[in-house]
């Protein structure tokens, strides 16, 4: 499950914790890397060696280990992205980085446009700053893009889209999360090697080594460098030395890009399983194959409320993201659009996607089939009511268990 | 030295850096830990137990470690503060705890009380929040004290003082860094305790164990609980599960009172040997004895320019932090208040104690008597020119190495 609570819906929050806390769910959720390719034996080599290095358990400098940085902007120049480790600012995970280029080019009232779906925390992080969040790419004063790999989509933007958000707000927030895990390889620069002074490139190793790491970064453009220094700053201090100094370590002595190429294999073949199974199971659903990530976008043709199927899902023993958490619309519940979900095949043992999606297919048709029902004994469509009715089953599971 | 930049004074950022790469110059700043305390050998083992436990390394719920919260629990209770583990947020040290519960019940243009000195990093997360800082404490939105062991001052709040916190204050950051490092144990309770729904309780084991691993908590009133977790998932999704992880199972299989003794016999013996080398050296420098914590606030009877002073005394071989760095008024420079400065005593080496009280006494005279020179020739008393001239100095230097 995705560990980081909805403010959305407090019902979605509390049955992601249920799930996450069930073993015998199955979770098509969460979007988190596999614990199984967590590198523990290279970490533990890696830990041996900072221990030398006391300067990893002291105060160190707001922008972070010049180790890590030099590492990082060798990467980046072989991505297309030419910057100086002077330009590079050490974060708490890409989320952190997220927030600080919104506080520094933002106020609140101001419009930030993200694509008809998005990722779940940066859509919170823009509503708790007070912005107007736009499903599409329009005139805004900033846009919010995964222009390789998209989260929840899985999919690369279009040059059209790509020039579109260079060209229709006056920042951008390129969050480069899952690049790296482009199935075929990335094939496209960064928006923020055309457009350094109005792009704000944002990078991770939550999915690449492991996020309990909590090591991202920011580029920032030339003109907010020293202000994105400031507020990093003001708001922690610094990142962990501890685990900087453990990715920097990991990067001088392994092979990273030989750990990336296994990735990429590791996570295609579980993609591959997911949607051989969608495809036999839920011929209905519909959905586009990912380059990359760890996700696919699910729509279907039923109207209902994506929450209360999920709590349905729970009990046949599987779980997913409801579609509502990547909306730009904040509302979760009883909807006149059609459900859609994200499932995640990274994290879901091989053995277990074929069953989850049986599973799923169970619950799917025993939700649209209850609705169906319903409709016809008050001899109409399914409506708000009904949907509401199946969320009040949430809301007494909970009862239930507390 | 100090780790973080200042915002206030860009020289006073650059002296720091140039200071801390130069290992001639003895650090008598920073507000440093020792990093001979560190317990090294206790956290490798620790990494090896929690590498078994692969969630450190996986995404995590954004209120942190259950493990650790309720180890936390335990000691807060033996302090007299009576907090369920649900109750406490795990933080990315305690200055993003200060920078949530800023968030949380501040807006720009209001108003926080501190001590006519207080810790630069607050002053500084207080003026980028928009805060006006006032240098007492008097009627304001929110009051930031450290009750237990100040800090530059080292010692506690009277009693007086603590009332009228509580009673002039909307809310109060009721800051404990270094409670645990009173040197005659702790003799209060926290303010907390006695009022529970105006109080955020901020800790850390930055002070403890070591400030890179980057663990801090935050016990908010109840009814910004759920906001503050909020915060916190918006700002970077959840603490370091590496690190976290690390703490727990520390305070799990280690002996934490013990290693506390011990660190207050520790830094007392380099408290007694600084302000002995005081005494002995600069009998004119007034000071108080600090009740606990790793520094002494030192004030003279000279004008000056504090930063001045500081090149002068790194060219001499020593370096402190300058007086302004912990004032409300955000002006370092020439100014006709007395110097002042904080000499910490925690993590310079014993051996070099006394002689950089010597290299401190022979800048102090060197710079207080080029002040006194100037003045004669000029027939007056040092003017704001003279002291810029000085200021001058630093900015020379900065040239030369560039």
């Amino acid at each position: 499950m995705r560990c980081t609570g909805s403010l959305v819906h407090p019902n979605l929050d509390w049955l992601r914790r249920r799930c996450a806390a069930d073993e015998r769910v199955i979770s098509l959720g969460g979007g988190l890397p596999s614990s199984d390719t967590f590198p523990s034996a290279a970490l533990t080599r890696a830990f041996n060696r900072i221990l030398a290095l006391p300067d990893s358990l002291q105060y160190s400098w707001p922008e972070g280990r010049e180790g890590l940085r030099r590492a990082i902007s060798g990467r980046l120049g072989k991505r297309g992205l030419s910057v100086a480790p002077e330009e590079i600012l050490i974060t708490s995970g890409a989320q952190q980085a997220l927030d600080i280029a919104v506080q520094l080019v933002t106020k609140p009232g101001q419009r930030v446009a993200v694509g008809p779906t998005s990722y779940p925390a940066a859509l919170e992080l823009f509503r708790l700053r007070g912005l107007s969040v736009q499903s599409s790419i329009g005139r805004s004063e900033l846009a919010y893009v995964m222009p390789v790999v998209d989260n929840p989509t899985g999919l690369a933007l279009t040059p059209e889209a790509r020039s579109r958000a260079l060209a229709l707000a006056d920042f951008v927030l390129e969050d480069d999360a899952y690049a790296d895990l482009g199935f075929d390889g990335v094939k496209t620069e960064p928006l923020a090697s055309s457009a350094r002074d109005r792009v704000f490139y944002i990078g991770t190793f939550s999915k690449t080594l492991c996020p309990g790491l909590r090591v991202g970064f920011l580029v920032a453009p030339k003109a907010f460098a020293s202000r994105a220094r400031a507020m990093k700053q003001a708001t922690d201090l610094q990142s962990n030395g501890v685990t900087q100094a453990l990715v920097e370590s990991y990067l001088e002595c392994e092979d990273f890009d030989a750990r990336l190429a296994a990735l990429r294999v590791f996570y295609s073949r579980r993609r591959d399983r997911l949607l051989a199974a969608l495809r036999s199971r839920m011929p209905s659903a519909r959905f586009e194959v990912p380059a990359g990530g760890f996700s696919v976008w699910v729509e279907t043709d039923f109207e209902g409320d994506e929450v209360a199927f999920l709590a349905v899902a729970a009990k046949h023993g599987v779980s997913f993201d409801p579609g509502c958490d990547f909306r730009a619309e904040p509302a979760c519940g009883p909807s006149a659009r059609p459900m859609a979900f994200r499932l995640t095949y990274s994290s879901v043992a091989e053995r277990d996607i074929e069953p989850g999606v049986c599973r799923l297919e169970r619950a799917f048709s025993s939700y649209v089939g209850g609705l169906a029902q319903k409709s016809r004994e008050i001899g109409g469509t399914a409506t708000q009511n009904e949907c509401f009715a199946q969320n009040q089953e949430v809301t007494s599971m909970r009862r239930d268990s507390i």
